[in-house]
């Protein structure tokens, strides 16, 4: 019976198991964290997360979409919170189109379970990967508890060990023409756990995104099953006036909340309180190549980890899977094949993932203010919604379908051009009433936009 | 008495124990590798340099730029080979200036006589870095002949342990939000040596850069003192007609040579013979930030590796002990303070020397035979010549002067577009006479140029 390896029992490493279990392989699952599912301890440093298409595309290929779908929140759109307290909702698409989400525990606890329960996934935990012979398909680990030492050899290796992965970073980055990179950016961002109400019910809307964009800085807030929001705030570390390291004292902490966040501090008044319950965590961006070398390959975030601004994480480790898995029945058992293949195709898409998400930064903590943003938004959703087959805003194609995220980057690049020009030239503005803005679009379609 | 560490006893780390005995420190200076003095090892891959103005300032600040002249062949300009045969001279500067050719493995030993003859500075050799503690000062190493570990504790550690340090991998690269990025280019290098005649005389003119400028590739030859050249292709690896790749066979190497550099074939009919004398290696741009944390360093190749096409490398590294020993004074004791300064002002010129040696590829070996390019830079020596004080052409900010290497570089690309503005607007061609374009000079000079 073929034999995989996979490095790393995260949200990508247990999917891609059940994948290769499906596909007829016996899988060695290894992982150097306990097992989260008999711990209370998270996985990683990010609890939430929100699943869009190609995750949903990528889960229900190995039909466990809808296991996942039971503890998946539906968030229609951004809530904006301006500091006078006043929201505005921007929905994500049209008839009814949402962004999901989800606790990272529970899904990834729910992939190892499905995995295992084939009967053809074993999973090993508190096992440290130490390096690699990918001359021999040999990986090497150490036990965290015992300190026994041990190998496994297989048909092939796959690495799903994130962002900081070992087997990239003791094998890989070795090799001579191996470019790597990796550069944080200079914000960082601490989790906050906003409570639900004493009866179980939401303090905030609960199927939207909130945002409360500041320019430089943004907090954010994804509902979670039990009534409670999961809350990020990002903002740099140093050098501005609002940074981390200005919030050293619980006075700084209820000062800055007041003052920024007025609506929130009276929803989470014990704010200063729980500030130390999380880490300030750093964010980058990571990028090498190749992904693969012999029958050893890098998926999800240990080829492409990305800052967090576009919800496309997990979305992009898990259309891995869906690509690695179609390469797979095309080449057979020529791993190697398959493998220069997958990198080929998929690596123009990590970066492009990547320059999406540095883009979006911008767009929840400061362009979403912008009346001109705002007016061209409007614009695009509405031709959108008036031609849905003809034209799909950026974060449609990114969201809610499985073009190609290079496509989408360069698509929605162009795409911006044009509609500030076609605002321009018809001089659409926010005093243009519904009915002309219509007859505009449906007098240019065909012409100026697809012509 | 204080006490400083040094991992590398290349250029730098050698060079840079010289600057810190007399400034006082006691050094113990670590080399992974074998003494080169006693024997015939080159140090690292490349073993042909040219000194320009700020290596010279380095080395003469602490008085070892006599001696190391004695050995040094200066390099009046480029001389073009094309494939007809023909050849063109490319003064570097005006009156004599030059870029001095030396051997890497001389101005090394030299340079770690000095440092041992002072009587404060040990040489450890064999002695390969394990590892850091940044919080104690402490370096580990292992002997790489009897297998012994040891440690050093000291005041301070420079690491000028080269492009693929291990001061920097095993401790820097670790920590949260270092920035790293290791970029191959998509070409790499072969080093030839081109014997003198039997008479020792020289097969080329001694006192010249020779460059056969191919478009995709090209051949260099630099002068060594015993009447040789060290030559090197520079050319892609793959997925090009010419490339290493399709370099096979000796016939391969035989009709390659013969079809595009006829004339060294001619002086070089062996070549074939002595293709394996030499590896295939591969070039890199290595950026990193921060270069310190605490009492380390980075300093050199580990700071701010480059790709060789400007000369600048040893350049830039012999530039940081300048820095840092002005630094030095400054903040006397403070190395945290000190080191802070170095990288602040530092990375953004070991950035541009990057930015500029990638350029000055392209100019080697393709836009040497452009017109156009040439034009330019007659026009620009003109100016400089006529009024030496008020216009520096980019090659002689870089290499005939002190000029921060970003200034240059934005300077550069500043006057670049002016000159192409003031080419045009004057009808400037190769039919314009040399009077006429030294009346159209000194018309402009004051009221375009520089306004």
């Amino acid at each position: 019976m073929k034999q995989a390896t996979i490095i790393g029992s995260g949200l990508v490493g247990s999917l891609w198991a059940i994948y290769l279990n499906k596909a007829g392989y016996k899988v060695s699952l290894f992982e150097r964290r306990a097992d989260m599912r008999k711990n209370t301890i998270s996985a990683g440093k990010s609890i939430n997360l929100a699943i869009s298409y190609r995750g949903w595309k990528a889960l229900d290929a190995v039909g466990v979409g809808d296991i996942i779908r039971k503890s998946a929140i539906p968030m229609y759109g951004r809530i904006a919170h301006q500091i006078d307290g006043s929201t505005s909702f921007h929905p994500y698409g049209i008839n009814n189109q949402a962004i999901y989400s989800v606790s990272r525990g529970e899904i990834n606890s729910r992939l190892m379970d499905i995995a295992e329960s084939s009967g053809m996934t074993e999973l090993f935990f508190d096992s440290q990967c130490t390096g690699l012979d990918m001359n021999k398909n040999i990986a090497y680990f150490e036990h965290n508890v015992n300190g026994i030492k041990f190998e496994t050899k297989s048909d092939v290796i796959f690495a799903t060990d994130g962002a900081f992965s070992t087997v990239r970073y003791q094998s890989m980055q070795r090799l001579d023409r191996f470019s790597y990179s990796q550069n944080y950016i200079e914000d960082g961002y601490k989790e906050i756990l906003l409570p639900a109400n004493s009866d179980g019910s939401f303090k905030l809307e609960k199927n939207a995104l909130h945002i409360w964009p500041r320019g430089r800085f943004m907090l954010i807030a994804l509902p979670n099953i039990d009534g409670s929001f999961t809350c990020t705030l990002f903002m740099p570390f140093d050098g501005h006036k609002f940074c981390f390291n200005n919030l050293k004292s619980k006075d700084d902490i209820i000062t800055f909340f007041k003052e920024m966040f007025p609506d929130f501090y009276q929803l989470m008044p014990e704010i200063a309180e729980t500030w130390t319950d999380h880490p300030i965590s750093s964010l980058a961006i990571i990028r090498c190549f190749p992904w693969h070398n012999k029958q050893t390959v890098l998926m999800g975030d240990a080829a492409h980890a990305t800052v967090p601004f576009y919800g496309q994480g997990m979305n992009a480790g898990f259309e891995d899977c869906t690509v690695m898995a179609q390469l797979m029945e095309q080449f057979e058992d020529d791993w190697n094949g398959c493998f220069a293949a997958y990198e080929k195709m998929r690596k123009p898409n990590g970066d492009a993932v990547q320059d999406l998400s540095l883009q979006n930064y911008l767009i929840m903590r400061d362009k979403i203010n912008d009346p001109d943003f705002n007016l061209q938004q409007k614009v695009e959703k509405r031709i959108h919604e008036l031609y849905p087959d003809q034209y799909l805003p950026l974060y449609s194609m990114v969201s809610f379908s499985d073009i190609e995220y290079h496509t989408a980057l360069e698509q929605g690049k162009k795409q911006d051009e044009e509609m500030k020009k076609f605002i321009l030239n018809h001089d659409i503005s926010w005093s243009t009433d519904d009915r002309t803005l219509d007859d505009i679009i449906h007098n240019a379609l065909g012409k100026e936009i697809l012509a």
